[in-house]
């Protein structure tokens, strides 16, 4: 017996629960403190009303035999698969039903997308990075390359032509850096996964958050990402579904290598390996797509939006560099007095009691930067900038 | 880029292609005749009542935002985890709660195991079997070696001590034969994985369905199973979850290889590649643990066990032999006059109108053999039965 001993090159992170641990010192040691939690990236509003009436009207189906659903299809079923079709419709995308894969969430596809690859890839990510893109690739013992994101370039990496690669990783919004590719940027990364044979990655989970119709929601309003890009899309920041479990992946018929269709690979491993979504939570992902649905969401995203405002116009104010905000949950600053991450982060424990995740956990590039999340209440948000300005 | 091209080695399956294809073309030139399809491994009876209750509260918490539940452990969370534990305790076996992983079924599961698992280890699968084990191994391209299941050893193949294997695939009740090994036998597997440093992936998906206290439900029933063996259950057949998704994996602590505790590494697994089931369908699945849940369920068990006890009955009485029906949903049975898989298909389709499933589809041992399953109503059941009473 052989275990994968790629295993053992993973890395421990501390991040979370060292953050956790000099919290729950400090709490100890001011317990009459009002601590505010701005490091979690989970969100806090509930689900919307029309998902809840779905959700329960879908488990009293199930309760009757003549309206109850066994096995559902693999791929998700057609009304809700329908239902994104017609979403990026609505953004000029064509996108056909058979390219839509109902996924439990985009973390769980963007891990699982890799049986579809050789271990024999090199792969490019970005730094700094969600830890899950380089934890699963170490996991299947590929090498990774990483692209410096940074100060300089707006945290928005463009390709170096002298790297050749085989799977590159987007994210765009960015998680941690908040920051958006424009369509020109985009453009140059589809050319380069094409001219070099490449698949992108492309993370859209956040794009629910980006208020200017200039900046792309998807790979696919790039002419050309069709023949070389897989994107992966989540309800968990569009619709509050973290603890619901719902995303979709799309993987288009006309992405092929190795003159293999992708599509098929894609559907081959899913019901191989997967049952699908539950029949419940489709129908509640299906009425988030509802016309009542999509302004329920939108009043839970622009709540968000109005935390990342009000904290973007404190460091405009301060005149503090940052990424996102605008079109983002997270604000990315610099740390002020060129302090670096873990410093800055026991600073504001200790002079405001605000906590933030420290840029350095998500990679070398992330040292002297800090992240803060919109996810929060609106009272707290504005009682941590109104601390954080008077610190500065 | 370079695909993973273990996945050109997957055979394609046209078993239930096949058979929806010859039902299509009897239905249409026998309008008049009414089928009875027993072919389906689907459940038809709807979810309890307690479940359905407890997904409908669930779902109503997660519209309210002092009850909202946002990401959850990757694990499961406790009160379901602890729910398992006591089950397994009723059993008279001590699982602990961080043995327990609560996943979206018992076939993802099985398939993402095996990321823990190098390629480079030999995999004994016995024939018929269950095609996922297969081809999750392909996909993977380990070394795979059958063990032949047929008549002589009535469908439950012992180790063969010539045989040297690193993972070993057991499910008992046998999906599809139904047949299930008794305590003496599983001891004999469990020595022998421990001789060879193997690990025993035990799958219990229909362990429901046992009626007799001599039985094992569980291999950890049986002594030395926790330092050798990882089990796979599900809600799907003993609470009807086959469309709403969920399941549980143990991992004993006590399971270690090449130095590794399994245990640590999955939940290394799973927290980098999954992010849990939702919030709304653990709450479904702790209500099937409640004395009045399990009342419901019971129900539902006694209905298709009625249907497979029916179905004996009618083997018992023509002579024919089967493996299954009494502690299982499966009847295996060897098609009467020598008849082939496929031919006996077409011989009850043209026959009598009743739909099995040709046992050739599951392996080669499967040929001459032919699986009916208990999971259709009592009134279908019985006509199929008296209609096949009167053919053979």
């Amino acid at each position: 017996m052989n275990i994968n001993k790629n295993y053992l090159n993973l890395e421990d992170s501390y991040l979370f629960s060292t953050i956790a641990k000099k919290v729950a010192e400090y709490t100890q040691n001011n317990p009459d403190k009002k601590l505010i939690k701005m490091g979690i990236g989970d969100v806090t509003l509930p689900l919307a009303p029309v998902v809840v009436d779905a959700i329960k009207k879908a488990a009293d189906e199930m309760g009757v035999q003549s309206t109850f659903k066994g096995y559902g299809p693999e791929q998700g079923y057609l009304f809700l698969r329908e239902a994104i079709k017609n979403y990026y419709y609505r953004k000029f995308i064509t996108i056909n039903t058979d390219e839509i894969f109902i996924s439990d969430g985009a973390k769980s596809d963007l891990g699982n997308i890799l049986d579809l690859f050789d271990k024999d890839n090199t792969v490019l990510i970005p730094d700094p990075v969600y830890p899950v893109y380089v934890d699963t690739n170490i996991m299947d013992g590929r090498k990774v390359i990483f692209m410096n994101a940074n100060e300089e370039n707006s945290f928005l990496p463009l390709p170096d032509n002298n790297i050749k690669c085989d799977i590159i990783y987007i994210c765009s919004p960015n998680n941690p850096t908040g920051a958006v590719y424009t369509k020109e940027a985009l453009k140059q990364w589809v050319e380069y996964a094409i001219k070099n044979d490449a698949v992108i990655l492309f993370d859209a989970a956040y794009e629910c958050f980006i208020k200017s119709k200039e900046l792309p929601n998807s790979i696919y309003e790039i002419e050309g990402a069709e023949n070389c890009a897989i994107e992966f899309c989540s309800f968990s920041k569009t619709a509050g579904f973290t603890g619901t479990r719902c995303g979709y992946t799309v993987v288009p018929k006309t992405l092929v290598r190795n003159g293999i269709h992708l599509n098929k690979l894609w559907l081959r491993r899913q019901t191989t390996k997967f049952n699908g979504v539950p029949y419940i939570v489709q129908r509640g992902a299906e009425a988030v797509f509802s016309e009542e649905g999509q302004l329920q969401i939108k009043k839970n995203i622009d709540y968000y939006s109005e935390n990342a405002k009000i904290m973007s116009e404190t460091m405009d104010k301060k005149g503090i560099f940052y990424t996102g905000g605008k079109h983002s949950p997270y604000i990315w600053l610099k740390c002020p007095g060129n302090m670096k991450s873990w410093e800055f982060f026991d600073y504001m424990l200790n002079k405001i009691a605000v906590v933030g995740t420290p840029g350095s956990g998500f990679g070398k590039n992330g040292e002297g930067f800090f992240r803060l999340t919109s996810f929060g209440n609106r009272e707290n948000t504005i009682e941590a900038m109104k601390r954080f300005s008077e610190l500065f």
